[in-house]
C-alpha cells in the first residue's frame, strides 16, 4: 500500500471484515509519511491518544542510544484508543495491536530487524494466548552450496511421494540455497514427528550429499568456523577481487577470533609483493589474475599469519578488466596448509559484481570446508 | 501467498475483475513448490503449453552458464496458452505477461535481481506501450548519514507546505537513510518540473547540511572513492571489529583499485604488530581497543601499503567481549595522512553484532569524507 492514510484505512475495514489475524508492517516512524496508525484509527473509527507505556518505552530507547528527542517522536506514541502497545526492542517505533470486527490486527515497523524480533517477542505471544496451539511446526535447514535451485529440485524430485504431509520448501539466497523441510504436527505426537522428519532429512542428504554445507543451518562461513574451531586450527586469508568479502562473512561469525588471524586485502601488485611475499617474478610472467599467484598468496599470508590455514582468491570482478583469455567471472582460489600450497581456476558467467564477488568468495570458503573434512573437491 | 495453485488462482481471479494491472513475483521455478503459471492457467480457464522462446531463452542462458539441463527446467517454460514470455536477464525461470478480464498481469520471478531487471528491460516498456505516458516523475536521491529517520522527518518539517504537490519519501537501509524527493509532473512541462524539483532539494539541503553524504545517491563508500578518485588520493586500511567489512564495501564500488590499496583485517594481537607495526608496549599497556592502537594502526597500514590516507577501526562488535569500561557497541576510529593521525572514540549501543559491524564501518568512512571534504567532524 502507498503512503494514503484513506486507502490504508478502507483496506483495513475490508480485512476487518473477512479475515482472523492480519500482520501489518511499515508506516509506523515519526515522519509526514507514515500514516498507518492514524489509518487504523479510521477505520476503526476511534481517537488516536498518546500511550504512556509507548512513550516511557521510546523515551527509554533514546537514552540508552544517546539520542535526540524530538517532538515528532511523541506522535509515534499516539495509539489508536484501545489498541495494546507492543515493545519495539530494535528501534523507536513502537507497535500496538488492536481487534476491528473479526480480526486481530497487528501494526509492526517496516525495519526488518525491528519487525522480526516483535513478532517473535510480542505477537507469538499474544496469538498463542489467544488462539491457543495444539499443533506445532518441525522445520530442518540444510543450507546448500554449489547447485542451481532448479537441479536440487531435480535431485529430490519424489519427495513429496516418499513422505506424504512433509513439505520442502527452497529459498534462493544467492548463491546459497536453503532447503527447508517442515512438518506440521499434533503437539503431542512429539517423538513420532521427530523420527519422521529425521527419516527425511536423511533421504534429503542422500540425495544432496556434499552439496549440503550445513545441516544445522550455518552459514557458509559459520560451517568453514566451527570446522577450525572443532580442530583447533586458525585461518589467514589473502583476497584481491574479493575485496575483503571473504574476511566480513568469516567475522559475521561471533567468535570468530578463535581462529581467525589475519586478512590481507591485496588491490595492488606492490601489496601482493610487499606483504605477503608474492615474488615480483610470478606478477610479471603470470599477472595478478593466475594459479600462481593465487598459490604464492595463500602461502604467503598463511605464513606471514602464522596460521594453520590460508586461503586466497584473485581473479576479475567486473564490470571491467577482462580480456579474452581472462574474462570477467574468471577466478583463481589458493589454498595453502601444513607442508601443501595449491591452486584452482574456476569460471562463472553471473552479470554483476556483486554476483561476481560473492560467489567467488563462497568458493573459496568451500575449497577450505571441502578440504577440513576430507570431502573431494567439486569438478 | 503460500505455494497453493488453488488459493493463487481465487485471488488472480479476483484481482482481474476490479485492477488494470497485476505485478506478480515469485513460484516461476523448477521446484514442486513453484505453482504461479499453474495457478494462472486455472485462473484463466487456459492450458499450459510449452512456450518456444522460452524455451531457447532458458537454455541459451545455461548454455552461457555451464549449468546442466534438467527436464524439470522444461516445466518453467510452460506457459498459460495466451500469455507472452517475458527474458529473464539475470536467471532461468521465463517471464510472462498475460490478459485475464479486465487486468494485464505480469508474471516475474521472486529473486530480487531476475526481478528487478525483468521490471525494467520487459514490463515497462509494454506498460508505456499499452498505458501510454503523459506523466514522468523526477527523483532526486540524497543519502544521509548519522541521523535517525525521526531526527530527519523533523528537520524537514514544513517540506510539505513549501512545495505542495511533491512528495518526500524515507528509506533506512541501516545505519543510512536515502531521502527522496519526488515529482510527478505532465511530460511537457519538463523544464519547469526541474526547477521546482532543484528548489526543493536547495531547501533540504540547507536543513539537512552535512548529513547529506551524497546529492547523487552514491552510496558513502562510493562518494568517499569519488572524493579520493577527483583529489587523485590513495587509501589504505586497518580493520579489527569490523572484520573486512570496510574493504568489501569499499570494494562493491567499480574502480575502486585506482584508488584502494590494500587493508589489513588483523583479528589477532600479532597480525597488528607484525603487519600494521603497532608498538607492543601500546598492546600492553592499553589493549587493542583505544585510540592509540587505532591511530598506531592507521599510520602503520598507511606507510605499509604506501597510501595517502589509513583510516582504521578497534572496538567491540558483541556479542560476547565487552566489559564495563570497553562495552559492546564502543569503536576506536584512526585516521591518518600525510603529517598527522588521530583517533577517536564512538559509542553506539545496537542490539546485535551485524549492525555493529555496520555502524562502525559506516563512521570510518564518514571520518574520511568529512576529512577529505573540510567538513567539520561530528561531535
Amino acid at each position: 500500500m502507498g503512503d494514503d492514510a484513506e486507502k490504508i484505512a478502507s483496506a483495513l475495514q475490508e480485512i476487518s471484515s473477512c479475515a482472523d489475524i492480519c500482520l501489518v508492517t511499515g508506516g509506523l516512524g515519526p515522519t509526514s509519511d507514515d500514516v498507518t496508525a492514524l489509518a487504523c484509527s479510521r477505520a476503526g473509527g476511534v481517537a488516536l491518544e498518546t500511550d504512556q507505556d509507548a512513550l516511557c518505552s521510546m523515551k527509554a530507547y533514546f537514552r540508552k542510544n544517546g539520542y535526540e528527542w524530538t517532538v515528532d517522536n511523541e506522535k509515534q506514541a499516539m495509539l489508536p484508543v484501545g489498541s495494546h502497545m507492543m515493545v519495539n526492542h530494535n528501534g523507536t517505533a513502537p507497535g500496538f495491536y488492536i481487534r476491528m470486527n473479526l480480526c486481530l490486527f497487528f501494526f509492526m515497523p517496516g525495519v526488518p530487524a525491528e519487525m522480526k524480533m516483535m513478532l517473535e517477542r510480542e505477537v507469538r505471544p499474544v496469538l498463542v494466548q489467544k488462539f491457543g496451539r495444539d499443533h506445532d511446526i518441525l522445520i530442518e535447514r540444510l543450507t546448500v552450496f554449489g547447485l542451481p535451485e532448479s537441479r536440487a529440485g531435480f535431485l529430490l524430485k519424489g519427495f513429496h511421494d516418499a513422505f506424504p504431509g512433509l513439505r520442502l520448501g527452497f529459498r534462493t539466497d544467492f548463491p546459497v540455497i536453503e532447503v527447508k523441510i517442515i512438518l506440521a504436527h499434533p503437539s503431542r505426537e512429539k517423538e513420532a514427528a521427530a523420527l519422521k522428519i529425521q527419516k527425511a532429512r536423511d533421504w534429503v542428504m542422500a540425495r544432496l550429499k556434499n552439496r549440503v554445507v550445513s545441516e544445522k543451518g550455518l552459514t557458509l562461513a559459520g560451517e568453514v568456523g566451527r570446522l577450525l574451531a572443532f580442530q583447533k586450527k586458525t585461518l589467514a586469508v589473502a583476497e584481491s577481487c574479493t575485496g575483503g568479502l571473504i574476511s566480513s562473512l568469516i567475522t559475521d561469525v561471533a567468535g570468530s577470533s578463535d581462529y581467525f588471524l589475519f586478512s590481507g586485502v591485496t588491490y595492488s601488485n606492490d601489496a601482493k609483493i610487499n606483504i605477503l611475499n608474492v615474488r615480483e617474478k610470478t606478477l610479471l610472467d603470470h599477472g595478478a589474475v593466475h594459479e600462481e599467484t593465487a598459490r604464492e598468496m595463500a602461502e604467503g599470508v598463511r605464513l606471514k599469519a602464522g596460521a594453520d590455514f590460508g586461503i586466497s582468491t584473485t581473479g576479475i570482478a567486473g564490470p571491467g578488466g577482462g580480456t579474452h583469455e581472462k574474462p570477467v567471472g574468471m577466478v583463481c582460489i589458493g589454498l595453502a596448509g601444513e607442508g601443501f600450497s595449491t591452486a584452482k581456476t574456476y569460471r562463472f558467467s553471473f552479470d554483476t559484481r556483486a554476483m561476481n564477488k560473492k560467489i567467488f568468495a563462497m568458493t573459496a570458503l568451500e575449497r577450505l570446508r571441502r578440504h577440513l573434512t576430507g570431502v573431494p573437491e567439486t569438478p
